[in-house]
């Protein structure tokens, strides 16, 4: 009989701002023993488990970094010594990142598990354009979608913008150019483009544009990782309310210190 | 010069149990003058909100309901005397539902605004089933789409097949038999495909059989709405931690009443 009181919880940390974290989030950081904290989570959210210990665990793409295997043997580790560890990750736990493949180490090693869902950026990226992900008139859905693949491979630009859903790219933007490329040959060229960085944090930069001016205007603008860029009739939405049906073609726009939507060169 | 000290906040109640609300939420609703409920947000979360007026607005599909224009102009009214609105919706206020149009409402009327995010059912259902929305080995993303339109169309779901991302489809349990079919005609027999009905609420239930099998095992089962419907491999991380290989082809469960997979007939 199993009589461990150990358990892992998988945390999601949502897009930074420490007020979008759940109550179960609070909770759970108040109650843990050891934190395994991720790079994209932002690191003041130790301060709310000032009882823990606390380990970094980042795992940014490309750079020298944790290996997956050795976070999964700790977590394993210190739950199996009775322990409760509560994995932080960035954003959303269950969307990209490798969260199934942990759950299922964790299951293997009949190991007790909570998982605590968050905000993806992609939704406080909306929410800071001030925009809905889709609208009634223009769209069914929304998909998300990771531009950084295990196998190096490319999602399916085509057949994503077939569906004429709102695309939420995650970890493109060094691809931006190829991304935006690839999209022209399926929609539009005006079709409404966003890129967003650290949405959800106080450091929140947006960037309004139109697909066929993407990549130049993020450059242009230096927009970086960590972003979400948002492409689809909906996102136009923001930029209708603000210039209005007259103001002609989308033109490139960045954010001023307040937060202003300003209208660039 | 607008002097005006009301304003709304667009707040996304979560996808049913009070702890899913972020931070941001509860000090909302804490400082809200009026409340605007959703029928699909859960009733109970008034109880964080014991200063405020609240006003129930119901819309569920079909049913009679409060006009879209009656709920705007309510929101306008309140906030143009100066009060501090809370419109409550279900799940993520921006993702499907009318956000979009009353955020262009009160942006014309110049009214302050503030949205803040929530998790909404799809996530809380991946949790409830123990399973990441997408998975390195198996898909490069997640499709939220509704399956309720307002021209009564249908979204294209050869198209949304063919992404081969994952699918988490909403309000389409009236017609989970078509749906299923359509579906049918571009994935495989075997796919994997979940119902979760209340999803990250106390009477949560969760469905987990294959593609095949999904309208007839929903009906004989007594699922119906709020449910999200999710298909796709990752979704069978869920039942392969459960059953193993060696299980065979993925067979109806049901939830027991303390929410364990249960092996139906």
């Amino acid at each position: 009989m199993n009589t461990n009181t150990g358990k892992v919880t998988l945390l999601s940390a949502g897009p930074g701002d420490l007020d979008l974290l759940t109550l179960k989030a609070v909770k759970a950081l108040a109650a843990a023993d050891v934190v395994l904290l991720d790079d994209l989570a932002n690191p003041d959210i130790v301060t709310l488990a000032p009882q823990a210990r606390v380990i970094r665990v980042g795992k940014r793409g490309g750079c020298r970094s944790t290996p997956q295997a050795f976070i999964e043997r700790m977590m394993r580790r210190y739950a199996l010594k009775g322990l409760h560890v509560v994995r932080v990750k960035g954003g959303e736990a269950l969307l990209f990142g490798r969260a199934g493949e942990e759950i299922a180490i964790l299951r293997d090693a009949g190991i007790a598990l909570d998982i605590v869902n968050g905000i993806s950026s992609g939704f406080a990226a909306a929410a800071g354009l001030g925009i809905s992900l889709t609208h009634r008139r223009h769209c069914h859905g929304v998909t998300f979608v990771t531009a950084h693949t295990e196998d190096h491979g490319e999602p399916d630009w085509a057949a994503l913008a077939a569906t004429r859903t709102t695309l939420a790219i995650y970890m493109g933007m060094r691809r931006i150019g190829s991304i935006a490329a690839a999209l022209l040959a399926s929609l539009p060229a005006d079709t409404p483009a966003a890129v967003v960085q650290w949405a959800g944090a106080i450091a929140e930069r947006r960037l309004l544009t139109r697909l066929d001016r993407l990549a130049a205007d993020a450059v242009d603008a230096g927009f970086d990782s960590p972003a979400v860029i948002l492409v689809g009739d909906a996102i136009g939405e923001s930029v209708e309310a603000e210039y209005g049906a007259a103001a002609g073609a989308l033109t490139a726009v960045d954010k001023a210190d307040d937060g202003v939507v300003a209208q660039a060169a």
